[in-house]
């Protein structure tokens, strides 16, 4: 099937703050890997990637184009200057960083899709994931932070920089003292329920708390919070629960999305009328199908659709 | 310019629980007008709208299209059998009425764009107001209660169901124990902040309170944290603010929205960066440009572009 784009053989960086993980391939089933740390210095990792990259292409052939999805902030204004960079990163060595252009010297001509590693998550799920079918659905992950891209009408919402979902401000429960960790925020959405909060709150990584610690109540309510603002906000198709807390260690993937559904659907009320949110409500706050693959995957969807604009 | 969509003639009904508002012409500057008391009988307004804007029709000549803005929640699903009603609405004598279906059997074979009110306002603002050129934008009114439209990539936000901007979840200023007056969750947003909860909170209407009650200060705060959410979330290029509260009465509309401005500066708290979100807020955050025709006007964009794409 040559000539689709959704079959182009592309080159994919995910681009994160602990690892750079490059692919080349067609699709989920079709990656050639590597991986490599990000470090402190661009000036190291970059070349290595652009390297690497190329003897791909030499032995499996042409890339059709790159996709990246980034940690940011980025800049995806295409009429700026600094478009494609990193932008102003807490992460030592990567403020104001060019990633889009070494790639473009490297290989003169070709196309680069660029995004943020949420959106690009996104894209991935949309297009071989829990996303499939979808035109307006959000796609979450909980990690080190709290992360977020959103398909509206079918495209990704960008908007005057892009979504930071994270960061927004929730009901405390009451009685919870807990101040928070976000240096911007405190008690914030990532300030309450990222892995650090988690950390911070009980002394211990998500991994190892136990089932009945009263962390992982209030771990789902806030989660519910925020999940029942989304959708409030952008009335969501479906919304993609990724990142590492969600596996929720000890408890279990499968209770704590019980326990979040549960608090969704308490936290609406019943004031939004369907399907998905009452009886169906197990289809529609999932984990991501593609699993700690919808960053890489969804690098390639971003090449994918480059090569199609392009 | 007959043949341009953007000045077709058109009949436009904006919807609400107090009023029908009915208007022909080809936009905001081009308007003759009518007023329906809503009521609790949907079989005898409906009749009189249809029979206006047959006489309209009459006097000034074919209707390209019929918009209608209506109050909801509303069944925007094609494909469903209820397409064009209003739901499930506690306004008594409204639940379940089609409104789409006696428009198309008064004017058959007309093309007939139905939304939400909101959304009606937001493409109007869009056509000839404050989202002029913009691609992300939202539009917000606080009244009775508060709604809002979001338009993202260009394309009106609508999902599973449509936004629901009014019924998000936010911190609680520490101290205000006010219970708030939402009937399905207390103190979200809207029953933090529109009329009645002002009212319930100070014995007097917006319009009434002393510019510096103590209510003002709580009032800018919570719809500061909303739209700081709201910037985490849809990352617009502007917010727009209508409705009656923000005129804020003896305060005056410009003090209130340079303390929400402040506020929601202090909320961001300089994460996400933008001249938008810093030193350009007075731009950012800003009343409609159509004022109180924002709802009407957008029934008649709607009209508009159901005839662009029929």
């Amino acid at each position: 099937m040559t000539g689709q784009w959704e079959d182009a053989f592309v080159g994919a960086i995910e681009a994160g703050g602990t690892k750079f993980v490059c692919a080349t391939g067609t699709g989920p089933h079709d990656l050639a890997r590597a991986t490599f740390r990000t470090g402190d210095d661009p000036a190291q990792v970059l070349p290595m990637v652009t390297a690497w990259l190329a003897e791909q292409q030499r032995q499996r052939g042409t890339l059709r184009a790159i996709g990246v999805a980034s940690f940011g902030p980025v800049d995806l204004d295409r009429s700026s200057p600094t478009y494609g960079y990193i932008t102003s990163t807490p992460k030592p060595g990567w403020r104001n960083t060019d990633i889009v252009g070494p790639l473009r010297k490297a290989f003169p001509g070709i196309a680069v899709g660029f995004d943020t590693d949420v959106s690009g998550a996104t894209l991935g799920e949309q297009h071989w994931g829990n996303g499939q079918g979808l035109t307006d659905f959000v796609y979450i992950t909980i990690g080190t932070g709290i992360g977020a891209g959103a398909m509206a009408g079918g495209q990704l919402v960008h908007g005057l920089v892009h979504p930071e979902m994270g960061h927004m401000m929730l009901p405390r429960v009451p009685g919870d003292e807990f101040a928070g960790v976000c240096p911007f925020h405190g008690a914030c959405w990532e300030g309450l329920c990222a892995g650090p909060a988690l950390l911070k709150r009980t002394g211990m990584p998500a991994e190892q708390l136990p089932p009945d610690h009263e962390a992982w109540a209030l771990e789902a309510q806030y989660i519910a919070y925020a999940l029942a603002n989304l959708v409030c906000v952008l009335s969501p198709q479906r919304i993609i629960l990724g990142g590492s807390v969600r596996k929720a260690g000890r408890l279990g993937q499968e209770r704590l999305f019980e326990m979040i559904r549960a608090k969704v659907q308490e936290a609406l009320n019943g004031y939004v009328v369907s399907p998905a949110l009452a009886g169906e409500i197990d289809r529609h706050v999932v984990p991501p199908l593609l699993g700690d693959d919808a960053g890489i995957c969804g690098a390639i969807a971003l090449a994918q659709e480059a090569w199609r604009v392009a």
